[in-house]
């Protein structure tokens, strides 16, 4: 997909949502259970709930990978059943050797048809760049995380500034906005101006709102630039809206409230 | 598996040598792409003929993720096939939020049974512990690997050495000799001295021999310790040693010469 296809979604659906299938089968509603294929039935049913509300999905593959082979059949039914309308993220954080990432890209934009794919960075340019070389596929590199553990490492100061600004600083000279991205956790709202002065052109995936606490306001008033520029995830807060019967309606919802919400941005 | 069975596993077989299962089919040897399942055929007939002179395999998941959900059958069948007489690694370089890791532990630990997994330490603390609550399993993060890229970020100064320095340090705090290694790779052998300085106990992985060109020799006097502490992996010159029908003696002879020499050195 391009900049320019994505920008149209966000546009029309006057949202830039991703919402984030996290799918845990313990976590799942028990009625869905008695089912034969009650993982795939349950994002069937948040996929057709969701689908006016979001740009984007996002697919964790941790969650798919813990049910084994099974679970990566799972992902490949839901990639498949989400369709073209819609921003396919794999949350994989892979990156490895040049020849290994390569193996990767595959995986995830030929044998599996996403549109993106998050990239750890601590290996460097040989393990980011093969993700860059597939045409209107994108690379969705960590810069700061959501996370507690983003103080270990992603802070450190270095000769030359922060860690995750020297990765901004770098990676960007990889890529151009127009195939990378950066990760960059609602948690951190203190620094999203400063980040938009590193990269004011590329889109940022902003995971941390909802179960995570992060202020939806906040990051979309610091950090939106002319072409929107970013897009927030929201999974927990969706998907397990509720635990009952109910579970896609609240989760059509909590996606409509978040939608509308960004609405007031745009 | 413990420690002292891998100690154990070494001192009988003495060998430190881990067979990389990086399984391309674009590099099978053509006569058994006629098969039903040549991937696995190729494994099968790879592990029979290097069983012997090796004490690991390490699967290296993109291969296999490359080739779709009957990729991660083949994994499966793979890891089954050699059994609990060799410590078996999955090189899978994963790390992400604490309840994401707890789900790619659960992956590579319980649905896999394998005994190690590979980390990448950029988002920090809560992205490596879930690995490490595992009884009897292994956490093997990326130190200094063996690619160019290395030189990008993990070789950058901050405010206490270099980044992979730090990372050594702090990680090691969070584990222990007996659950916790380290990747560093063979090229990086003017580091290694340094690195046993920092970790003096610690199991190190050790890829980069072979194709990528690293001295076995020159790691294995540099890095060893008092429990040997290294595994040093080689995937591509054992694997691939041959392209034609006498492939797996090949791999036998490739991996048997690997063994020998290192037999000189413990």
């Amino acid at each position: 997909m391009t900049r320019e296809n994505l920008i149209q979604f966000i546009r029309q659906r006057n949202s830039y949502l991703c919402v984030g299938l996290d799918t845990d089968i313990e976590l799942l509603p028990p009625h869905l259970l008695k089912g034969s294929d009650p993982v795939f039935e349950f994002n069937k049913a948040i996929i057709d709930a969701t689908r006016a509300y979001c740009v984007a999905y996002k697919i964790n593959t941790a969650f798919y990978e813990a049910m084994g082979a099974a679970g990566w059949s799972i992902m490949e039914k839901t990639v498949a059943y989400i369709g073209k309308e819609h921003f396919l993220i794999a949350d994989a954080k892979r990156g490895d050797i040049g020849n290994t990432s390569r193996q990767y890209a595959r995986a995830f934009f030929d044998t599996l048809p996403f549109d993106a794919i998050t990239v750890a960075p601590y290996m460097g340019k040989d393990s980011v760049t093969p993700f860059l070389e597939f045409p209107d596929k994108w690379t969705i590199v960590l810069g700061l995380t959501s996370n507690p553990g983003a103080a270990d490492f992603e802070m450190l100061s270095t000769s030359n500034g922060l860690l995750y600004e020297q990765v901004l600083k770098k990676v960007s000279s990889w890529g151009s906005p127009d195939n990378l991205m950066f990760v960059v956790g609602a948690t951190q709202a203190d620094s999203f101006t400063h980040i938009r002065s590193i990269c004011p052109s590329h889109f940022l995936l902003v995971p941390g709102v909802g179960a995570q606490g992060g202020s939806l306001k906040e990051i979309s008033l610091k950090a939106m630039n002319d072409d929107i520029g970013i897009l927030v995830n929201v999974s927990r807060a969706i998907i397990y809206a509720s635990s009952k019967e109910d579970f896609a309606q609240a989760a059509a919802d909590a996606a409509k409230a978040y939608q509308q919400e960004m609405s007031l941005y745009l």
